[in-house]
């Protein structure tokens, strides 16, 4: 069965900031797209802000099985009545894979009913992800651990409800850890948040997290029970 | 140490309808926290929709380790403000227990990003509410199970997030079942939900409701570690 | 990717009891194993307790991606050995659907830690079965709830440790609820609870109990991660 | 309410190992107790492995709410007896606290159902604890993060059940993490294992690692609900 993904992004810096067009140049959802573009089974498009209706219109929408969201400097822009489109479709079975500091986008917030606040610190040195859930499929293919070379810590307390799985947690350098990989359901939606993905660093171009991400959103899209209905029950026979 | 509760509640279906004023007299807070009165070691407040800032003014929030939320036909009349600033008390530390209908309350959808829905009938006949984890100190003194002789019915789905804990699980004469007691973590603080009390019952004069109520806001009240930093983390030493 | 199941069974009561043999002629694990072979994609074999090895050579395990158990009245007859084989299979990754009775297997007490003991009653009255997780894979295709005419109820407490994942809750005609489909990790491996199948009623006929099991075993039968190092770990530099 | 805590230790490297000795002269479990008895409530005795009955007489754990383990060498002299006295006892509420080197404790094994496995080098280097759940009490006083200057490393994976509440993780300047304070319901009973405290460090002399025990045990002593009835229960009229 293939599994219609929507990379989503802001795409502003690349245009703002040399230092992130110069890793990203075709911008950062053309790296994830990339990316999820080597896993068979999927068929990627992208989508971005400054198109119209933020890129997620409900056609959009309604093609697609997993939405992957990158974002950092926007967050405010991202109006009400996409946050409520795309909150309204996870809770019908939309997968949401949330990437870095998309942790901070109202969409996020919104499904998680928290600050989704943390610590962070743009000191480019090492990041070791290991597994601590061997049994979850998202873990596929990653051994036990790997490293990213260099990027932006992040670390705990980080402001989510407990996470219905916690799948890899990360080690930096300076003394932090944090709970990298996480999923949560909300109604007949999962999400998973993945950590890494700094827009100074080429951490989409990663074979590890490529690999990562692309399992997410697979998991993401495995179709779950009946659309349940809501309100009044009559009264009826049992049995 | 003394545990301080607010108990709020609309206050509305007492003037407007014959058949609540017949059952809560003083109003449905009045019965909760009478209740909770019972218990040594708490102090006991109420609050109302109609009060000065809805009743939940800063002051009154300083003074409350836990609040209890009844509501049912105003919850879009609770402004923004409000449900802010009881989010942003809860992200803090303040327990919360949502009673009932409160499942469609405002602030118990923004804590935890579903729509909170559900099945329901009033049908007035017995509910079975059963302790699954006789390990959690809200199950204290409550036996095995106890019965509600009249209830209105709530059924599954309940598009609530998965729960931290579930305590109890309701049966129903219909035919239906429902994750009555459930616990969730959001920041520092504890959010309990307790499934009776529909309007035209006694079920706040009940002594196993009572019980379960003021078990759940003891243990909301539970201090818990130190307000988390957030933001810019500078790098330190380590050992 | 084929999906090989082994349908284990005692396949004592057929013999010894003439009700059971009458809903059950070719026993219990010859309908579970038909229910399986429904299911595109799944290589289904059956073992039971009399064979040699009580069926469950290294052979068989190393050809099973999913064993189904199914036990009643020979539970202590199990060897040592079988358990501690089967129990290091889970723990390197084989799935695990334990049925019924089975809660009282000596391999399912082994890998929950717990006794495993529940109320029971043999009334033959209705079980509704209520999905309360729409977001699962196993609770596809199910719609919200099904009905069993006819089974022996299995009543709360059930002594378990908390399920990672609650898929359904069932009620029963005599006032009892029970949580019917628990799923659980242990090392690598995945472990589905499911309670129909009471050896006097053609529950391992029924449709929707067909499958249940069919998605419990596809789920468990999920690769994860990469099988863990233990034990002393070198020193080695990190980036 | 006062709490008894039995802290039960091998106490045989003590007297076999000069280095043991040197930082615990009157053994690990006479540390132990002493941190534990600092807080207010608390009634603190010890047992040791060669006592008679290895310390635990259905006496000693008739008058013991909550019981510390900590082993390494003699896992395998715990009879049966004393394990299937402590597990019935954990399954009717008594808590149990594993320290460090107790991951690998029959005790601890049989509860979990897991090989608890994990890696481990004896590098003496710094181990930071950080807090992932400030809003549980064990969190209590121990700020969001403490540092041990010198410790054996234990890394990921953990081969543990899915926690039911992970309170901390450490951070490892080797490079490794560790979920370090996790909980586990087992029937009636709390369970919390708490990593730090090789016996050539001082670790239970540190005062947060005295406060994180003493948090444990307060929290594991907390009571739950009525013990279940098991077995065949009657049909009854409902209400």
């Amino acid at each position: 069965m293939t599994v219609r993904v929507t990379v989503w992004s802001e795409f502003r810096q690349e245009h703002s900031d040399a230092a992130v067009a110069a890793v990203y140049p075709d911008g950062i959802h053309a790296a994830i797209a990339a990316g999820l573009g080597e896993r068979t089974g999927f068929e990627v498009r992208t989508a971005t802000l400054d198109e119209p209706d933020q890129g997620l219109t409900d056609e959009v929408l309604d093609a697609t099985d997993v939405l992957t969201w990158w974002g950092h400097a926007a967050h405010d822009e991202v109006t009400d009545t996409v946050v409520d489109r795309v909150q309204a479709r996870v809770l019908d079975g939309m997968g949401l894979i949330v990437l870095h500091s998309g942790h901070f986008s109202r969409i996020f917030k919104r499904l998680m009913g928290t600050s989704c606040d943390l610590k962070w610190r743009e000191d480019g040195r090492p990041e070791r992800l290991w597994v601590v859930d061997p049994s979850h499929p998202i873990a596929a293919g990653l051994g036990e651990s790997f490293v990213l070379e260099a990027e932006e810590m992040y670390g705990e307390h980080f402001d989510i409800p407990r996470p219905d799985e916690l799948v890899m947690v990360s080690w930096f350098a300076g003394g932090e850890v944090f709970r990298s990989v996480c999923t949560f359901r909300r109604g007949r939606g999962r999400i998973v948040y993945v950590r890494p993905g700094h827009e100074t660093h080429p951490t989409y171009f990663d074979p590890n997290v490529r690999r990562l991400i692309a399992n997410a959103a697979a998991w993401a899209a495995e179709p779950g029970g009946t659309r349940p209905a809501y309100g009044h029950r009559p009264a009826e026979p049992i049995g």
